[in-house]
């Protein structure tokens, strides 16, 4: 009788291995989807290096947006490990896009296809990924948080499967500079932005450069920008300008650009109509005189002889029936449906006209 | 010098009611969107009344989902006052759609516009809805907080202006009984779920019934929907029935609602194919034998001689894209917008051969 509660302990740990913790590893896996080299793995830009672009803009390229992982398994189970800051979740988005993961896996037809998503409040969190997968051997891709530093992140499986990292599943490189729109504000989980829509979709690399609140056409941009050497540069960074930074300086990014790349296609987007605007007249204001004065300096530097420049001209990229945003400016998920299906033509269409692919 | 500390107190104070906060007052106002009297008014139904509902089911049934106001105003600025529980917001939704309000106006053409949403996280908070809205006469419609109580609200307009409250403007009463898709997970903002899109699209009541995690086909929910006298009864409950609950509680659900309302149609909905179904192979075989089961079960009744029965013989209600959810089984806005492309056009041929408009 004095050895029960002993053996009842022993009984209890070992139902604990065998039953409520299968045994499993993790690995650390390269990261994907950005263009720049940097001290932090999942940092977009080297912000000690760019030290001149605006503060604001260097804690939002800390962010994790557009940053995916990418393997094979045959585990039937996926685990991810990862911490980001503690800061809270955005009142306009989800707790799986802001500090989540969002899980694609290839199908039988070669596409990448939605298969799990999970979010978090934590500061550091373990998920099961997906489950009941089976065991044939499948890639997959897992994006980051979008509006969170990523501090760490690891991928489990069971143990007895093994996780190989996979290259980037992506072709050529397409710089999106933009707003919180192209940063991702509100979709609902980190695929659902437009530039990750249309890597899915078209197979090759719209490179998320969006920052939240920001992208004001600085000079410092152009010239961080001017470092790469893209297949395209994608200017949608129309939203949160005034319509007299737009005025003053536009010239200048696009020409510095064209100075630095004078073959590279350079793609200036106009910011959606905000469905804010259409009651709020100060934003219908607003909101026109910011496109006007955009297309005006297009036209201008046409005139002027610049080349291989093109304009999207259609600010209805949200649609017409005015659902497409969660909060009057950012995209939900339908929102950025629909500006991946006006946008992305568009661009295939000029890297075709550019023998791009 | 002595007074200059006094006096420029005394100028703040003044400055600040004179700019910072232009006197406003609150209204409260009837509440719409539910077909039960309920003690308290914002709950959907009474449920010391209708006791032996489960427990969850009753909880779930203090939560707004579905609930608005209607008011015109010529007022530049709306404001809200309003209190929901302390309870966190979930993961996979925003904290708009979880505690806040969504603001719809009457456009030029008739038709609800959207025009607003605040999100909140706090019990009770004070917020600006909408502003610059010029000074012409406008219908407002506010959707109140899809999974929350509401336990207080109220309408603000600067001192001047008048808030009228307006009748309900949709027409006759559509039963949606459901699970958290139908409550409006996760839909970006309240005005996202399925019922609310299908009211603003017809005209006509479609009155949120869903209750999260539940929609077991119990038959005291049969009981409580026959205490109604609704023109339509539309059964979305199958996502979280087992196909053993619904073999064995579906007949006698369909045929008690029948009995008590011999005319009234009821249309019974399969189970969105959950995209993580497509790798989850747990929950493939699971959601096809839920749906095989409800299909069984119409097929029984009708071959029984169950008059005024109809069955939306499609489960790829969210579209073929598999990006029409925030987590693998509840909608994004995208995944609500196709469900009511599909469920509405059907409802209304119903309700067309019933004379009901």
């Amino acid at each position: 009788m004095k050895k029960s509660p002993i053996l009842f302990f022993l009984v209890l740990c070992l139902c604990h291995i065998v039953f409520a913790q299968p045994a499993r590893h993790y690995v650390e896996l390269p990261v994907h989807g950005k263009l720049f080299d940097t001290p932090h793995k999942y940092h977009r830009v080297d912000t000690a290096k760019y030290n001149d672009i605006p503060a604001a803009v260097k804690r939002l390229y800390t962010n994790s947006a557009g940053l995916f992982v990418t393997f094979k398994s045959s585990a039937p189970e996926i685990y991810a490990k990862w911490c980001v800051t503690s800061r809270k979740v955005g009142l306009n988005m989800t707790s799986i896009v802001n500090k989540g993961l969002d899980v694609y896996i290839r199908n039988a037809e070669g596409q990448w296809q939605y298969a799990s998503s999970k979010g978090t409040t934590k500061a550091c969190d373990e998920v099961k990924l997906a489950e009941y997968l089976g065991e044939e051997e499948k890639e997959f891709l897992v994006y980051l948080p979008m509006y969170d530093e990523t501090k760490s992140l690891q991928i489990g499986v069971p143990d007895g499967y093994t996780i190989d990292p996979l290259p980037n599943p992506f072709k050529k490189e397409i710089v999106v500079y933009g707003s919180s729109i192209v940063h991702g504000a509100s979709a609902g989980r980190s695929g659902m932005a437009y530039p990750a829509i249309l890597s899915r979709r078209t197979g090759f690399n719209f490179v998320n450069f969006g920052v939240s609140g920001n992208a004001r056409i600085e000079k410092e941009m152009a010239h961080m920008f001017a470092d790469l050497n893209p297949d395209v540069y994608i200017l949608d960074c129309v939203p949160n300008s005034s319509p007299e930074q737009v005025a003053s300086r536009t010239a200048y990014f696009v020409e510095y650009l064209r100075k630095k790349h004078p073959n590279t296609p350079i793609i200036m987007i106009p910011s959606v109509v905000r469905e804010l605007s259409f009651f709020n007249q100060r934003w219908k204001a607003r909101n026109r005189q910011q496109n006007e004065q955009w297309k005006a300096e297009y036209d201008k530097l046409i005139a002027k002889g610049v080349k291989n420049l093109y304009y999207l001209d259609d600010d209805y990229l949200l649609g017409h029936d005015h659902e497409g945003t969660t909060d009057g400016t950012h995209p939900n998920d339908l929102g950025f449906m629909r500006m991946a299906d006006k946008i992305g033509p568009f661009v295939l269409e000029v890297m075709k006209k550019h023998h791009i692919f």
